[in-house]
């Protein structure tokens, strides 16, 4: 951990999360970081198996500067990062902005905000821990929700695996740009805008009508 | 290639493309398959650097049984895949359907659909491959896009890449359950159900007000 430029707290750089391109775009504080983690949900968790890439999605949470990510006892992932000495992963998570439309078809691009996060992740064995991070993982996307179910049982706890991962080398990359055309483009006859992208979550559909709506889903749809 | 049970064209399943859970939300069908790459625009590109995995969201388009993922000159994948061995990649594409919001913490859920793409990706260095390919990739988010642009020129060309991934090692999963709450949960007071989860693509914000909005860019929002 160190401080920015402008005294902001952000995570050390490394090479691997220096950019060699667009380096504008890279942020190492850790209040854009989180904001990105905390907004998504769902992450691409790449790991190595037999030498060759797997990248699989699930979902995580944040709690201070770790990751907790889902995964199942039996998963490959998850039997790995029971040894000791861990799984070392590439965790990514995406927001898609917009559609960038240029008058050239090379300067077509995707605004997004994005975050990769390399390290070794290891399971989480503590009972105390792993009751923190599992109403993390209910509450991300859903927030209240943990306090409002039935908690898990000693079977389903023993089915479920939850791995950790030290935010440590970690960076964020976003673009944002709506300068447009290239000058020399500019009087081409093209269409050239961004179309905007959301995620849109609906109005909750229940199982049992019987149940009213209780406050913590009343921000439904957004 | 081979066929399924019922007949359909589908992709020979792998030990990694055969899961050890859940074995019912799995599927090898070319036509599920591809729906869902066609759908989604962004995919997550999973490589190894250093002996460490690497995971980085990027755009893609399919053609015929062909991936065409955009990167370019000078970043480390395309730099590896540019050798005559090739890249081991895994391509991973998520879409989420809905928050699955059950009475007991253990089954929350996400309903989903997913490819995940292994295998070693190639540059393209055919001229004609690589038209090809640009025109696709800026044609899959945005349909007819590519002929009411100006086309890249040959400085721009040589600043972008595209590497081809063959799909063969495919599958795909989908959860798209809505079968509610075990039966010895179901009398709980807790509310369950689903929130539906939807990508919205807003109208167009044009860079240029002179520029009717095209034929193309009618469709949106949607």
């Amino acid at each position: 951990m160190s401080a920015s430029s402008d005294g902001s707290p952000s995570y050390a750089r490394t090479p691997r999360t220096t950019p060699t391109r667009y380096k504008d775009r890279a942020t190492w504080e850790q209040e854009a970081i989180h904001a990105v983690l905390d907004e998504a949900y769902i992450c691409h968790l790449g790991f190595v198996a037999d030498g060759a890439p797997v990248v699989l999605p699930t979902i995580y949470a944040r709690v201070g500067s770790r990751l907790y990510i889902h995964g199942s006892t039996g998963s490959r992932p998850l039997r790995a990062a029971t040894a000791e000495q861990g799984l070392p992963v590439c965790v990514t998570v995406t927001l898609v902005d917009a559609l960038v439309l240029t008058k050239s078809a090379f300067n077509h691009s995707v605004n997004f905000r994005s975050v990769v996060a390399h390290g070794t992740a290891h399971q989480v064995t503590d009972p105390a821990e792993l009751d923190v991070a599992l109403a993390a993982l209910v509450d991300h996307a859903v927030p209240g929700r943990s306090g409002e179910v039935r908690p898990a049982n000693a079977k389903e706890l023993a089915a479920t695996a939850v791995i950790r991962l030290e935010l440590d080398e970690v960076s964020a990359k976003t673009r944002a740009d709506d300068a447009g055309d290239d000058p020399e483009d500019q009087d081409l006859p093209h269409w050239s805008g961004l179309i905007p992208v959301t995620t849109v979550h609906g109005a909750p559909v229940p199982y049992d009508e019987a149940v009213p709506l209780p406050a913590h889903l009343r921000r439904y749809p957004r």
